[in-house]
């Protein structure tokens, strides 16, 4: 019997799914979940991948460093702000498009392409800056994106289900339709400004582009004024740029800038310190361990770095682990911070390209403290400004200190002090060199946690003294009334 | 009033805290989950980026690209295949511990560190093969690894809350951790016989890492036929190699091969394709599109190589989109399939570096086809593995056919028929030149579009036949019983 049944249901339920399937048009619905996170993959190493040419540049020892770098690093955190703008123009897209199918796929698909297309049409930019063709091509790709998303626009809202809830079940779905294309829009037809410009006056059109790459902050500054002097709230829903991010989004981002960092290190040793054995025969004498030799402080460099890199992201995973949004300003913050970490390949290749005692040497060690301080800094305003709109960005538990509080400002500061502190050793001691500075930055997990139990011990010690107090206040008030002392232990502990 | 409570709630909270989570030590107990998700895109990318030496191989015109490369793929294989099992590994020892603090993070962070260091000291073996050092180093490196994962497992079973709840309510537990603290040292205990054997009689060490890393492999086969032989079912719960692969995890490890490739794709262009202005001054007369010009072919590569990467991603989508849970087996196709998505860039650069018409030309293209055809094959010989176990691995509504059914298997068979298609006509026009494959390249995502049309009209044909059949069949079965007409229809329909 059993076995009877089994063919006869296969035939009906294909039938079935092939009739039904094609009347609803919700079958090929899916979530926009690992596209999200494919997407945000793609970016987040786009945006870093761009400090290999600057990380690359190769140095005389005469040379100042500093002179040599300057533009290719401005150039560097351009296409990382480019891109982060891009990308923050994606998330909001996508927080009114829930639900995907494959034709949204492929457009996705198609708009990934040209944003890493980007940084290579801005450093062709910031090179010929003279040059009309630069101007040209890189709006040219800014246009075509913001079609691809007004597509991207239409499409879903031609198909209601694959909106947000709160949209699909509005009334007014028309208008939303038509702010967020006048949202989208206004980027490619700035760049269209700029691009006519550039035939008739070359540096409006850079002024136009600045203010298209600043343009979410500006408006973001603008309505917040707004807000404070007129004190009405926007009615306008999912698309105003004072949204919170997606802290799943905001997570995705950053885990990929800190993976691709850390494998940046390890692609260098990889292609360049595997010797070649006709070089070990000739002048090693065979002996495979002296041409190692020769690479130690490569090894040593990316330990310190790898262990820099992973110690920021477990400072970024502990921070984001009592967060439970991520407001705009966090996440300027956050891109600020992960700017500076995708800079330090190039601290990895500046701390082991000169010998020792060379003058770049301290230099370069100076530099890569610049970049970690600026990169804890960042991440402790990010707590910082968590602090000062808890209600909405924290999770209960830590908002009125307590032992993680306090935890998690210690590890944050932990790295902007390390690096400080090594700062002002480098201009006070004149022998400070790479490998004191690597072995600091190996050590610094052990200091974690070390610090574990100070603060441990140092709470104890408050808690000792909270309750000495409070032994002592309560014999002292034992012949008042009970309220009264109540009030009194409440005055002193707050 | 309530301004009063306020800072006095604070304190007392704040008190509380430091007094509770000191005695509890749940506090600082956090979810795995991010943890996961860096370990898996450190891992995916640090298993891709070994193409890149084998990418920027420098080529004579007369050499032949074959010899030349087989020794460096090879090497990339095996260090994909290396860390693919350090990363199968990974998930069956975070499928026990399943809550982290902050130690079990670091540790963590520390294993990554040493596995981002496998790939190179296997390329340093594969070079110095004759070298006892070589073996030495890798074998060291592996045998760390094992000591901090013993580490993990060892501080996890000392604090069970951190443990997956079946092993936490178990009452065994002191026989889960022994069997689990067995298999992981495994691996290191033959390296040490690996590492001693390298004095002695350096091929036996070979063989002893071979069997390493083929282990899970074979160990899954030998149970499996065991299981067949005898018939019963392994008692022990979380830890067999058999244990299906989490969805998630395959499917993070996926996006960052296929974003990682993507983006190598750019990071070639923007380190290499932007002229130089002096250059541009004197050999260009100042034109800056003539300079371009020589940059043409490049351009076209990367978009052709682009669309290839994002379409693959896009088939993976798709086909885990209908799966529930990965066997291993799917696991095994699934990295074969990557690891030739992997080989990707090498494709992107040979078919741009030969000049029109040379016979490297047409070589580079049959080798691009390979890549992707087997690329695509593995994908579909995935699907396959999935319907022969679908009532595991696939969700109900696509188990017995349908359109999604038929669709997904044209989309899986379009890319594997593609290359094949492309190949036989490298062999039989000797005019077809990289820009072709490249134009071909960029069609393929309209392909797509295409197949879905045809898919519905071969289907509605499809159903229009069985309804005139249907309707044969009523008219002829009218007279008899309803009995008897319902069965024959089911007869037919099977």
């Amino acid at each position: 019997m059993e076995k009877m049944r089994t063919p006869r249901n296969h035939a009906r339920s294909f039938l079935e799914s092939v009739a039904s399937s094609e009347s609803v048009g919700y079958s090929s619905t899916q979530s926009s979940h690992r596209l999200l996170a494919y997407s945000d993959a793609l970016l987040s190493i786009i945006a870093t991948v761009m400090i290999l040419p600057v990380a690359h540049t190769k140095f005389q020892d005469n040379e100042s460093i500093q002179a040599l770098l300057t533009t290719k690093i401005a150039v560097y955190l351009m296409t990382f702000l480019i891109v982060t703008v891009a990308w923050a123009a994606h998330i909001r897209l996508f927080q009114v498009i829930e639900r995907i199918d494959d034709t949204l796929a492929l457009l996705n698909l198609a708009c990934m392409m040209l944003i890493t297309f980007l940084p290579y049409t801005f450093s062709l930019m910031a090179t010929f800056p003279s040059y009309t063709l630069g101007i040209l091509l890189f709006c040219a790709c800014v246009m075509v994106i913001g079609l691809i998303q007004a597509m991207i626009v239409l499409y879903g809202f031609s198909r209601p289900f694959f909106l947000n809830d709160q949209i699909q079940m509005s009334e007014n779905q028309a208008y939303y339709k038509r702010r967020i294309l006048e949202v989208i829009m206004r980027v490619p037809i700035m760049c269209l400004f700029a691009s006519i410009f550039s035939f008739i006056f070359i540096p409006l059109s850079y002024i136009i582009l600045a203010v298209v790459i600043f343009l979410p902050y500006i408006s973001q500054c603008l309505k917040w004024i707004r807000s404070k002097a007129i004190g009405g709230e926007m009615p306008f829903y999912t698309y105003h740029p004072s949204e919170p991010l997606s802290k799943e989004r905001v997570e995705a981002f950053s885990d990929g800038v800190y993976a691709i960092v850390a494998t940046l290190l390890i692609l260098d040793i990889c292609e360049g310190n595997v010797p070649d054995p006709s070089v070990v025969k000739k002048e090693f004498d065979n002996s495979l361990i002296d041409a190692l030799q020769e690479y130690g402080p490569e090894y040593l460099a990316y330990f310190g770095s790898f262990a820099t890199v992973g110690l920021l992201w477990f400072v970024h995973h502990s921070l984001f682990l009592h967060v439970t949004k991520a407001t705009r300003l966090m996440g300027l913050f956050n891109t600020f911070s992960l700017a500076f970490v995708g800079g330090l390949p190039l601290a990895y290749q500046l701390t082991h390209e000169f010998p020792r005692g060379s003058r770049n040497e301290l230099e370069a060690v100076q530099i890569s403290c610049v970049i970690i301080f600026f990169a804890g800094l960042f991440q402790l305003a990010m707590w910082v400004t968590a602090l000062f709109t808890e209600r909405e960005t924290l999770h209960p538990y830590v908002r009125y200190g307590g032992r993680e509080h306090t935890f998690m400002l210690a590890k944050l500061s932990l790295y902007p002090c390390v690096a400080l502190g090594t700062f002002v050793f480098t201009c006070v001691l004149s022998r400070f060199s790479t490998s004191i500075f690597h072995m600091m930055e190996i050590g610094v997990p052990f200091a974690f946690l070390l610090l574990r139990l100070l603060v441990r011990v140092a709470l104890a010690v408050i808690r000792l003294l909270f309750s000495v107090v409070r032994e002592e206040l309560k014999s002292f008030c034992s012949p008042y009334s009970t309220e009264m002392h109540k009030s009194v232990v409440g005055f002193f502990a707050s």
